[in-house]
């Protein structure tokens, strides 16, 4: 049951809608929504067809659709604010103010956006997406010197996206290690690892949550027992704790969310990329 | 040389502001932005702590501080309002309406956002981003079947970045194969990808681009040669017209626009999760 229609109207691709949309959507976690990305929408014509679209989508349903639009041609714009949708445009409400602080004008209104903003950080992006990559899961030891944070953690605690969107959206450099049966027996991380003590960041998870994670991929053996679970995760905690290692429980968290906190929490100040 | 400095402001993890900020700062690509994120500015103490630093910001430099707050709570906000920066509030600007129109208080005034919005999605998300890890570079031909998408182009055209921010942004099981010096002088594909020509779609990039993304990653023999890279593209293009396969040029796009281009031109419809 979808509770609203949500259009990202744009002419161009769309991220810059899509991804205002999602975030302020995020803030109605009780609602189900229907996203309906409307990209390259650049004639008149194509408007027509767009606002044609969104009102046959509002015949269907309870509440008019919410549009989130980015677009800089007046006519265009006035196409899809006569529609029946709920206009919220972005150039209004922040571009053109930005573009008056700024005292420029916004490449929206002359031609692409989103592009490779600026080359040194896309080098940097995808060399620490190559680490990222090549370091995955344990693999590759002789790496973690050049780690700026190892991530740690039992199977399932969401280590590898984690460490894959910190690499795609900060530039950073993170690899991650997983804690096996021996490690948690030992209640010891091995020794290649607590060399970089500095650099390691643990992961947790409830126990149950994690059982439901593991049944859904291998429902075997101990592996998605919650009593094997609730050893794991206790003993990972005991070791983190015990070692000092900043740690986060990734329960309730988006992978964003988690990388977000990471960052926060070991003050590494990194932009956005 | 900074020309704005930058601050998000948030009482949680700040992804929504600095997303934002993001979003609308790539359309002024000409200008030097300096990010800092200020997170977790929940109590009035911190408010002052974080207005402090802007204001120490703004004498350092010709224009005040550019914020992106979204803020909650009014006392908050009123001293970070009353700072030297120029505040683009979020929460008033589209969350405000949102909720109106909606009907609902949105989490932002309650609690967590963020989170993890749907399990099912995050389930399809993570399941999606595995699979392209599993076959990323022509890895384990044996799960070509189960790809939506399989995305083939030379050594060097934002092959892996692409695969993975489309499984972890839209949960696309995207693979991506390499072209390697065979499949290039006999200027034809191998059977094991041909066979699923409905999901490929090809890279491109300008050779001279090409060349120096090459140099920098690997600068002795052939392979970060003009000659070697103009070679390479014309036969990747040859390949792709003849076999009609739809492809994108690389060359001044960003993993985003790449991704958002791709899911266009397949008719992909596809949530940004």
């Amino acid at each position: 049951m979808v509770d609203r229609f949500i259009f990202t109207v744009s002419d161009r691709t769309g991220i810059t809608a899509e991804s205002l949309g999602v975030t302020l959507l995020c803030h109605f976690p009780n609602l189900e929504f229907k996203t309906v990305p409307l990209p390259f929408v650049d004639t008149p014509e194509k408007a027509r067809d767009a606002a044609r679209k969104i009102n046959e989508s509002s015949e269907k349903n309870g509440g008019p659709p919410l549009i989130f639009a980015t677009l800089a041609d007046d006519e265009i714009r006035e196409i899809i604010a006569a529609s029946n949708g709920v206009l919220f445009d972005l150039f209004d409400h922040f571009l053109a103010p930005l573009e008056k602080e700024l005292g420029l004008e916004s490449e929206h209104s002359v031609g692409s956006s989103h592009g490779v903003l600026n080359p040194n950080k896309y080098t940097a992006r995808i060399a620490a997406l190559n680490f990222t990559m090549r370091s995955d899961d344990g693999m590759n030891a002789v790496d973690y010197d050049h780690a700026e944070l190892i991530i740690i953690g039992v199977s399932r605690t969401a280590k590898t996206p984690t460490s894959l969107y910190l690499a795609l959206h900060y530039g950073v450099s993170a690899a991650n290690f997983p804690l096996l049966e021996d490690d948690l027996e030992r209640a010891r991380l091995q020794d290649k690892i607590i060399r970089h003590r500095k650099k390691l960041f643990g992961l947790t998870i409830d126990p149950a949550r994690l059982r439901k994670i593991r049944q859904a991929r291998y429902d075997k053996g101990r592996y998605a027992q919650l009593r094997q679970c609730e050893y794991e995760v206790a003993q990972a905690e005991a070791m983190y704790r015990r070692e000092r290692i900043p740690f986060v429980n990734t329960t309730a968290k988006s992978v964003e969310e988690i990388a977000a906190t990471i960052l926060h929490k070991i003050n590494l100040n990194r932009d956005l990329m």
